[in-house]
């Protein structure tokens, strides 16, 4: 993409209202829009960001067997009357508003309840299952606070998958499968080495579920972590019963501030009772379906990567989330000779299929479109100068090297295609 | 896909309360969901044919150099009042929340306000013009009435795009550029024969917009067609001073009934004057933007497409947008020799990545799979049975074809790669 194009700038300044370092960083660079306290849209380069992120977990719900839907914002409040869910002092949370007829509906803050019930349609027999299903739809929830930037909005889309089994045995199998396919989805996403798996209470159905938990000082949660067992516990569940139960060492456990990246849980029967979503068994007989639930945010995500992975120059980001791989930068103007070798350059990558952003602004200095390339947070940058070209090509640095190497164009094309 | 794992199930009869054919076929034959009036679902196949609508718009607005954005569903008050547009007099299809705060929010049913404000953070120049953003983004709409189906619903994914120039030439030569990509769009989507560019009533910045109406009982509006000037007029403008502006013979008009596919709107400055949306010319005076909106909505178009090409058995999908090319219908159970032959067709075309639906489900008769199979509407239907393995292959019959012809599996493979 030519950055002329882009109608996005970057701002020296984050909102005077913004305390939170990714929203700060994501605004400043371009990716982000505050409408108001906890609700974000995202502009071109943002939503290249999110729909990689977004991307990379459907390809590993996809390869566990998911199949993916796409459920409602509004939400009947019939339906969720039946897990009594429906009320605000169940539920503080919700937001609800209401049809020409004077009913009542709600904005969905979650989805088992509408999944269960629309499953009670399809599910008959011990043939039917089991299967999964996953959305990447968008939550609303009425936060009191919303000061985490886009880690803890008010709006915000969400992949949930739920999971349904004939068995505990069954449920079992797929929770594993599930809990192998969330540590590979934030290793691709570049923060599995600091995304701790992490014991969390369970609720009525099971004795845990389990949280990924992130690393981070921007995060609301504490956990505890063994770093011998690899077992970490969330403070809430953190006594001497689940220190027994676990076998971890006290002694041992480091305290983390952390992120809740992602969560998995069981959750027995609690939904399937409630709608009566039962299945025949080989003998006929009706038998309630084993459920489970599976969640991560896109958006936290992507506000995590950038609380962890940033420096003080702005924003680095992994090859796999950014919003171009390649980012040209051209210190010369239209007519300049840096101009004909940048667009040269930009045409061939772009020929290979390799995102480019090419920084072909005329009215800017070069300190700022450098100051903007580490801003942006592209992680290979290419600068194209009178120097450059008099040292035989284009200079190239990753965001995270020290040192520029020059290289020719086709040692760039080798490089990246 | 194997249809053994695919949760859907067809369904002899829609549900008593619903009346649109549309919304029938659909949920008869497991695409939609019902979650109450006005609201659907999407299951797997039914996200399927959604997103394969969706891609083909996406490509056509990046065609035109459309930048592909997410703006929100919560709505700030205070943006809407700038254009008088909050009150429910003004507006009567808002649906409204509030925060815990106690501040009214709104659910965006468009988004012209929170976009023109967006801007004025970004827009400065002549050089930053012209561009265009675009989304594909759920709106709500709080109808009285809501009895067509996925045709008219409370809540919908919509793509709208604005347009921003430095003036009207400028703006009409991007207006036709979007004129022309509706155009190749619609063709796409197997409904260009039967939409109609339509003038109509252009609000206080033009004389007219113009509307996409797609000629369908199941629409709800009127137009009126001159065949030999290929002009359509929107019953809302058709009378003498625009019978004489354009031209038509009223001696030669056809009336139709119609459904608004698609919109395009000249907007002027109304939207850029109410938020000082400006940008210095190049003599440094600041000067109003000229903007456009540009709207399709993608379940509507699925919804036009079925109530357009269904024929009496089922659905017939167009082979851009059908949930997959093939629809395998193996009529022998898996240990025979029927299921052992089908299932290397399968994996043929599943190598040669041709989207495939094999129904490999064995507790069912002939003619309830063949029944299912038109009734889904997949375009290429292939049988694999006693019958075809004795005359030397399998059967195969497009959806809206008369008979079958035997094939091979290599010339099977030959027609779809």
């Amino acid at each position: 993409m030519m950055m002329s194009q882009m109608f996005t700038k970057t701002r020296r300044e984050a909102p005077a209202d913004e305390v939170a370092k990714n929203a700060q960083l994501l605004i400043r660079a371009g990716f982000i829009y505050k409408e108001m306290a906890g609700v974000y849209a995202y502009t071109p380069i943002g939503l290249r960001v999110l729909t990689n992120i977004i991307q990379i977990i459907r390809e590993e719900m996809n390869a566990i067997g998911g199949q993916e839907i796409s459920m409602t914002g509004l939400q009947n409040k019939s339906v969720w009357e039946k897990t009594d869910r429906w009320s605000d002092e169940a539920v503080d949370v919700w937001f609800k508003t209401e049809l020409k007829s004077g009913s009542e509906v709600g904005l969905g803050f979650t989805h088992e309840e509408p999944i269960t019930n629309m499953l009670t349609q399809y599910i008959d027999s011990y043939r039917d299952l089991p299967f999964s299903v996953y959305q990447f739809q968008t939550k609303f929830r009425n936060e009191t606070r919303a000061k985490s930037g886009i880690m803890r909005t008010r709006e915000f889309i969400m992949k949930d998958l739920y999971s349904f089994c004939k068995s505990q045995a069954e449920h079992e199998e797929f929770y594993e499968k599930a809990h192998q396919a969330y540590v590979t989805i934030f290793n691709r996403l570049g923060i599995g080495d600091k995304t701790l798996y992490t014991f969390a209470s369970g609720g009525s159905f099971a004795k845990y579920s389990h949280e990924f938990q992130t690393i981070t000082d921007a995060g609301e949660d504490i956990v505890y972590y063994d770093p011998e067992l690899n077992i970490a516990i969330n403070e809430e569940i953190y006594n001497d019963e689940t220190i027994a139960l676990l076998g971890v060492d006290k002694s041992r456990m480091i305290q983390y501030k952390t992120s809740e990246s992602g969560n998995i849980f069981s959750l027995g029967t609690r939904f399937s009772d409630a709608f009566s979503l039962t299945f025949k068994d080989e003998q006929g007989v009706a038998k309630p379906v084993i459920m489970g639930s599976y969640g991560i945010g896109p958006g936290r995500v992507m506000g995590t990567i950038v609380e962890l992975l940033s420096d003080e120059k702005g924003i680095v980001w992994p090859e796999s989330v950014a919003p171009f791989r390649v980012h040209i930068v051209c210190l010369g103007n239209v007519d300049s000779e840096e101009y004909t070798r940048a667009k040269e350059l930009y045409d061939a990558l772009i020929k290979h299929n390799i995102e480019t952003l090419f920084d072909n602004r005329s009215e800017l200095s070069a300190g700022q479109k450098l100051g903007d390339a580490d801003l942006i947070g592209i992680p290979h940058r290419i600068v194209v100068s009178a120097k450059s070209i008099t040292a035989g090509g284009f200079a190239y640095k990753a965001r995270t090297g020290d040192s520029e190497e020059i290289l020719s164009l086709e040692q760039l094309v080798q490089r990246f295609a």
